[in-house]
């Protein structure tokens, strides 16, 4: 296995911070979470004046195996198709990456499609799709090896370029079940409140999602039910998750700022926190989802999300629209008046 | 008294609007608060495509009478002094209008400070500060009404220059005790439920706020509780509240996009949609503020604001932060592919 070298900011310079943040021309706290915030990049950067370069998003693209099975409202063949719209630029993700003023770069983790080569599109293709957890392991344990390794290059090469924002999204019809096990693998929260509508179930849909995970989860126990993130991670799968756990993994050692979309990239940063727990410290979490399970991801990860707005598209589209509180509160610690400066009473 | 001939948007594009949504390249209701707001500012401008115009924001100044008797943790220079912050680009309001690309002017509405005449600073001077309501009503009638035409003058001037999105900020020492106030006289909360400690009073400080607000609301009890908004406004003020509260209807006639702040701002919409009921159909309630008589203005007013970061800092910060979601809502109607349009399976 890839080893990573992550530990938690030095939180030598968390005085020096918090003082300039209140001598700021507000009461103190009347920033609220935007306060903490800088505070957080502050002392990732290990600097007073903080600077998000070259915010980038990788939307990380897979096929599930247990999708022909029926646990998704959506055929398979959208995945590809929703890359296609990824790089025709048409998609939520692109709008909101364009007004936050993120790159874009979709990574093709293991779809099950040949795409041609095109700029923006990063083949690191795995498999066509995972196997499916509903009869086997979704992948091999070099497979996912491979990919938290290739997710792993894909951000070293970023931060070798000056990027020192990243933003993590992802496509694939199926992989909130995916999520939800993996969810419930690693947190022990009962699978049936991991589990949602994804991209739209009815009642019916989601009774068979139902049966259809907890027949997984239930094949994964009768095999021992080891437990250990990478073991789960491989289990389930897919290769878009896997690959971003390794790309989490790379960016937290690069002392990146890490933007944490909702349920299936939490996921990931689960798995990836899990392997090395000051991985969190790197970590701004963007929303709450609107499905279920990412409760008990957000409770596990000890998170307060940024935003609350129902959203549950995916894609890294709660990331990228939460980037313009990233940037107010880069933008408060560096540019606002002190009271000495302005000539405020304090 | 001026009158505003404020209706209820049109709703007969309502269907072809969330059609338009609907058919987007994401799954029904996937973007959740974006989507309702997406359409709000569709039927506001009766739009398939809306476009938010020269965003302005208006940060109404004003000082008031109660604040020297103690009803602030700060001293009331401190708005002046802020005001100066304002125009030399040092507060937390211009720091935020500039990353979310909103213009910023400051209206002295009624400060008890002379400025000098400067770019970006309107003189709609009022008094030197309104009356203590501790011991006489904050203002005339003639006051009132005066506050409240210079604020719709203001903005129509706006409007006339092609902008469609205000948003409301404010800055006056005292004010949240004013808004307090006029949050209980509308709304029937009780009033301890209504007052907070504004800028940061301590618990010896926020017992001496209570009891002069009691005797502040018992005063006008006395004098027989007229509940009518106009003379609520009247009676607690300020200034600057209350021109808000005239710039706000001018902007809901004019079929302007209104972000309202937090709970000051809250208590000018709160008299404004009093009068107007149809307002509330042109503002999006843009954060739900830390100082607890914000939940019962929300309440009257049936809002469900964007962002819930703890802030509590007033100056529009909160309208200032969720602007880039208001934006973001627009270009996804605006931008993003259908499923037709992309080829993807709906």
């Amino acid at each position: 296995m890839h080893s990573f070298a992550i530990t938690a900011p030095d939180r030598g310079m968390e005085n020096s911070l918090k003082h300039k943040v209140d001598r700021k021309t507000k009461p103190p706290g009347a920033l609220g979470q935007l306060e903490t915030l800088a505070v957080q990049i502050g002392l990732i950067q290990q600097t007073l004046s903080p600077s998000l370069d070259r915010p980038q998003m990788l939307v990380f693209a897979g096929d599930h195996g247990a999708a022909k099975a029926g646990v998704s409202a959506s055929p398979q063949e959208v995945t590809w198709q929703m890359v296609g719209n990824f790089l025709n630029g048409g998609a939520a993700i692109n709008v909101f990456c364009r007004a936050s003023g993120i790159a874009l770069s979709v990574v093709d983790a293991g779809v099950a499609h040949d795409f041609v080569t095109v700029d923006g599109l990063i083949d690191a293709k795995i498999a066509h799709g995972t196997a499916s957890y509903l009869d086997q392991p979704a992948m091999s344990a070099a497979q996912c090896a491979e990919a938290v390794g290739r997710g792993a290059a894909i951000v070293r090469q970023l931060a070798a370029q000056g990027c020192r924002v990243v933003g993590f999204g992802e496509m694939g019809i199926g992989n909130t079940a995916a999520a939800s096990l993996i969810t419930h693998a690693l947190t022990g929260v009962a699978l049936a409140d991991c589990v949602g509508r994804g991209t739209g179930l009815d009642d019916a849909g989601l009774a068979r999602k139902q049966a259809l995970l907890a027949q997984a989860a239930g094949r994964w126990q009768a095999a021992g039910g080891d437990a250990a993130p990478l073991a789960v991670l491989a289990e389930f799968g897919g290769f878009e998750i896997a690959m971003m756990a390794g790309a989490m993994l790379a960016a937290a050692e690069a002392k990146m700022v890490l933007l944490i979309d909702g349920f299936i990239v939490g996921a990931a940063a689960l798995v990836a926190a899990r392997l090395e727990p000051a991985l969190v410290d790197y970590c701004v979490f963007c929303h709450r989802s609107a499905e279920p399970g990412h409760r008990a991801q957000l409770q596990a990860l000890r998170a307060e999300p940024l935003l609350d707005l129902g959203l549950r598209l995916g894609e890294g589209t709660g990331a990228a629209l939460a980037f313009p509180l990233v940037k107010a509160a880069v933008a408060f610690l560096n540019e606002m008046a002190s009271f000495e400066s302005a000539g405020v009473a304090g």
